[in-house]
């Protein structure tokens, strides 16, 4: 059913779509703060995808660029929609709705500030059900539905349209060259497809998971209730089954470098207390590796979970999710592994999106099959 | 006048185009092959810019990248015509004449192909009367016309289309960016005019001047006269007034890097004779810096030549032009230097193309205001 967003939705919306980035998709408070400034007291109109009519012409818009660079280059506000028109121009048609590429981070923003400066209304749905690194890993992408033309916006009234056909990584890179030149941030409109497209390629109804997740965290907070709790029931009705607690503790070490466009690291995690119990851990701290996202949660040999399963790093008591660029020596922190749908674990998904797309090795495992604690206990003894 | 240009023009036009590509440019014999495949026995009409009607549309065609990649990645050959095709989608206006941006090096041949291949007439002029390494170092940019929206193609079949209003710098960055994910080569086409502006903005005739001194270089030794007498008489007729003999002697060192899509780097040429007698020189090798083509050219602390006068390494009997990724050690080579026209010596014309565009320090000193000799004399001994 369709729904109105308005601006007090934003704060839990904010928060939720920071945990399904990840560690990565870019802090969305910059996006808000956006958002707000245009939208004022009016609301955004949020459509069903099950609802959308076949030929309901929709492009999506986003933000590119390493997450380091985005909280320190303020983008003008008006460049997600120059990138929408500049498609629109292009194709010789107009959009019908705009849609996030990436529920996660500040893409869940992006499309809304489009939404509140044009009056278009956004699809409740993305391509990856969560933050991806790059433009190629998309369920659109893997379902069949192009990447190019996609527009691409500087903060300076710049535009760059690339079309590489069926060949998004190579699209991808062309893109991110252009990113970098522009400082680090870009904003793009790509993937335009039809309502039959996004209810065949998208992942549904990652809007409004991602401000159920923030307002449930939110509320648990406020009656006291355990906000890990509330993560898993809201998550109980969704495509995501399965919530694991993977480790608690505090964090020793974090590398980070901003490379090639990307913020690359990896942070340690000290051992706390036995998941699950009140035992003083004495076993390995946990390592996780990320690539503006978090790609694998590792305790000494034993992988606890993988991309693209959700790898979450929050705060160890009000379960408020921390990006990789916000993590820092000594907070004490929870790991929480959450299973991404199905439609993101065939075969064609992991050759775009899961381990081997990052250069990785290992093969994917699903997080319910290796060691996490299901979050469907109390709380574990605070660290 | 107008003029036919036929295939048994282009050995003599890719000789006296890669003397004006000062060492850069790109070699244009792969090109000259290309444009004879595509040719034939059919000819060219090369449109003289005097003639052109004044609402006459114009889109110039070029490759980019470095020359260093460029002799190695040989193109398809419609890339070119896909890139002016994509910019007249873009711009919904059929070109009516393609040009040269640049008449020195390969970009003397790249709109021969697109005119081989789509039957347009070539404009005889280009915006740099000689070669330079960015896209934003054009007479066209320095009296007003705008680079943008220029369009780029790669040998898969993809397009990018980048538009930076009237920032040419910002332009050049991003087509060298994914000219760089390219593999090293690009081509692009930009800088649409009218009749009107070609006349405005353009060098005229340097299309015609180029095959001129490439017969007149081949006639001569045909002839045994001297190849470096016919250069200056050739140009004696043409806005390049000057002709002076720099140096005569071995290359001794070559020191050359490909950098952020550039060949860059400095060349060692020992003393030879005195220029212009018989006597064996003590003084000091001259050294020669280039990115892409030749920057400065120095004895010691002297300066004998600095950009956007031209600075020609060329065979010290033959007077083969030598790029510089054709420099090798004990190449016996004199160096000369030639005065560029007045419309690329204005104040304007040097923010664009002047010292200072490529971070030298050195203010402008035209060549015929320092020490080399004339080349009207009877050629000096050889070394």
């Amino acid at each position: 059913m369709s729904w109105t967003l308005t601006a007090a939705d934003l704060p839990d919306l904010a928060r939720g779509a920071t945990l399904l980035g990840t560690g990565g998709g870019g802090d969305p408070y910059i996006g808000q703060m956006l958002v707000q400034q245009v939208l004022g007291d009016r609301g955004i109109t949020i459509l069903d995808p099950d609802e959308l009519a076949d030929d309901l012409f929709v492009i999506p818009t986003a933000q590119m660029g390493a997450p380091t660079v985005m909280v320190e280059k303020i983008p003008a506000g008006t460049e997600p929609l120059l990138a929408l028109r500049t498609l629109e121009d292009h194709l010789g048609r107009k959009a019908q709705a705009t849609m996030p590429i990436e529920c996660g981070g500040i893409n869940s923003m992006i499309p809304l500030i489009v939404a509140a400066e044009s009056g278009l209304p956004v699809v409740d749905a993305d391509g990856m059900g969560r933050a991806f690194p790059e433009l190629s890993m998309e369920t659109f992408a893997v379902y069949g539905v192009h990447g190019s033309p996609l527009a691409l916006a500087g903060e300076r009234g710049e535009t760059v349209i690339i079309d590489t056909g069926a060949d998004n990584r190579q699209m991808e890179s062309f893109a991110r060259a252009v990113t970098i030149k522009l400082g680090g941030v870009g904003h793009i409109a790509e993937y335009a497809m039809t309502g039959a497209d996004v209810r065949r390629t998208a992942v549904p109804r990652t809007l409004s998971m991602a401000l159920a997740l923030g307002r449930a965290i939110r509320e648990a907070r406020e009656s006291h209730r355990s906000p890990f709790e509330a993560i898993a029931e809201t998550l109980s009705t969704t495509l995501y089954a399965h919530v694991r607690e993977l480790h608690v503790g505090k964090v020793i070490d974090v590398e980070r470098r901003t490379t090639e466009g990307f913020a690359r690291g990896r942070a340690i995690i000290d051992a706390g207390v036995e998941p699950g119990t009140d035992n003083a851990r004495t076993s390995e701290p946990v390592e996780i590796a990320f690539q503006n996202e978090n790609l694998t949660a590792y305790r000494g040999g034993e992988l606890l979970a993988i991309v693209p399963d959700l790898i979450c790093v929050v705060d160890h008591e009000t379960a408020e999710p921390i990006t990789t660029e916000g993590l820092r020596y000594g907070q004490r922190v929870r790991v929480l592994g959450i299973s991404t749908p199905d439609l993101m674990r065939t075969p064609e998904a992991l050759d775009t999106f899961g381990p081997s797309a990052f250069g990785l090795t290992e093969p994917f495992v699903p997080v319910e099959r290796l060691g996490g604690v299901p979050v469907t206990h109390a709380p574990t003894e605070r660290s």
